[in-house]
C-alpha cells in the first residue's frame, strides 16, 4: 500500500473499494448531513435553527469552505509558501469545518448571538491550531502512534506548517493560536471547561 | 476529445480543468444548493418549509437518490439488463433529482399534502421518461443535434432502455410513462397547463 492508504491503522475507502465508490461514498455522506439536520423526525430544535445549522455547513463544505481550500491546495505549485498562504488554505479546509462543527453544536442549545459570536472566534484558531499539530505529529511521530502513514505530506513534497516553520516554532504558533481560542471565552456566559479543555488537548494530543 | 468530452457543444468540466477540479466544483455546487434554501437574506417562505426543500433535495442526491443510483450504475455488469433493473437505477439518478425539482418548486407555493402529492406523481414517471427519451435520442440522433456526442452509450457498452427495448418500444413505453405522469394531474387544483406542456415537451424533444 501506499501513502495515503491508511487511517486509524485501517485500509481507506477508496484502497478497501476503488476511487469512484470512494468518491460516491463522499457525496452520500456529505448529503446525509443535510438530511440529517432537515429530518421531519427530528423536533429537537425550532425549523429556522436547524435552517441555520445547514446554512453554518453549507458555507463551511463549499467554494469559500471546503471544496474551495481543496482546490487552493491542488493549485499551491510552491513547495514554499509563506505562512499567510498556508493558512489561508487550512482555514478553508480543516478550519471551516471545525467552525461549523462548533457553531452547530452552539446552535442546538441557544440563538443568542453573543454566545454563537464566542464560539466562533473559539473554533476559529481551534481549527487551525489543529492542523499545525497534525503537520508536526505526521513528520515527527511514527506510523503506528498516528494510525495513518508518518512522513506522508514530505514524501508528497507537500509543504506544511512544518516544513514551512521548523517544529518548535510550529508548536509555538499552535500554542499561540489556542491562546487565542480560549480567550475568546473569557467571560463566557455557559461553562466552558470541556471547550478550554478541549483546546488544551488539541496540543497536547499525540495522535 | 473522447466520448465525454462535450455537454451542449462545449468542452465538459474536467476536460476544460482536469477531473480533480470537476469533482471539486461538482462539491461545490451541491452545497452551494443547500446554501440557497437556507440563505437568511430569502425570505419568501417560512424555515419550516425551506428545511422541507433541503430534505426533499438531500434525499434525492444521497444514498437513495443520485449517488445510490451512480453505484447501482457503476456494478450494471450485465450489458442485458431486465427493464426493472434499469429502471430502478435510473429512478434513482434522473429520476430522484427531477422530483425533488418538481417538489421544491411546489414547496416554494404551498404545503398542502394533497398537492405536493400529485407533484411526486406526476414528477416519478416524468423523470423516467425523460430518461428513455434521452436514451433513444443518444442512439438515434447525430452529435451536432444533441450539443453532446451521439452514440457514447453504446461505443461505451453501457446497456441503456433503447438497447434493452428497441427503439419503438422504448418510445412506447416513454408515452406510457407521460400518460401516467398526466393522469397524476386529473383534478388538480391549481393551473397544470405549463406542468403539462412540459411532460409533452419531454416525449417530443429532438435535443
Amino acid at each position: 500500500m501506499d501513502d495515503d492508504d491508511l487511517r486509524r491503522g485501517k485500509p481507506s475507502c477508496h484502497k478497501a473499494f476503488d476511487e469512484a465508490t470512494a468518491i460516491l461514498a463522499g457525496d452520500a455522506l456529505q448529503t446525509l448531513a443535510f438530511e440529517v439536520l432537515s429530518d421531519p423526525d427530528w423536533v429537537g430544535r425550532s425549523p429556522a435553527s436547524r435552517l441555520k445549522m445547514v446554512f453554518a455547513l453549507s458555507k463551511a463544505s463549499g467554494s469559500l469552505g471546503l471544496a474551495g481550500g481543496q482546490v487552493l491546495d491542488l493549485n499551491l505549485t510552491s513547495q514554499n509558501p509563506t505562512l499567510e498562504t498556508l493558512a489561508a488554505m487550512h482555514e478553508r479546509k480543516t478550519g471551516a469545518l471545525i467552525e461549523a462543527s462548533v457553531l452547530m453544536g452552539g446552535l442546538c442549545a441557544t440563538d443568542e448571538s453573543e454566545i454563537l459570536g464566542r464560539l466562533r472566534n473559539y473554533a476559529r484558531p481551534l481549527g487551525l491550531a489543529f492542523q499545525v499539530i497534525d503537520d508536526v505529529l505526521d513528520g515527527t511521530a511514527d506510523t503506528e502512534t498516528l494510525g495513518k502513514p508518518a512522513g506522508a505530506d514530505q514524501e508528497r513534497g507537500q509543504p506544511t506548517f512544518l516544513s514551512v516553520l521548523g517544529e518548535a516554532p510550529a508548536r509555538q504558533y499552535a500554542q499561540y493560536l489556542i491562546d487565542q481560542a480560549i480567550s475568546a471565552l473569557d467571560g463566557f456566559e455557559l461553562d466552558a471547561t470541556l471547550l478550554i479543555a478541549l483546546a488544551h488537548f488539541t496540543l497536547a494530543r499525540s495522535r
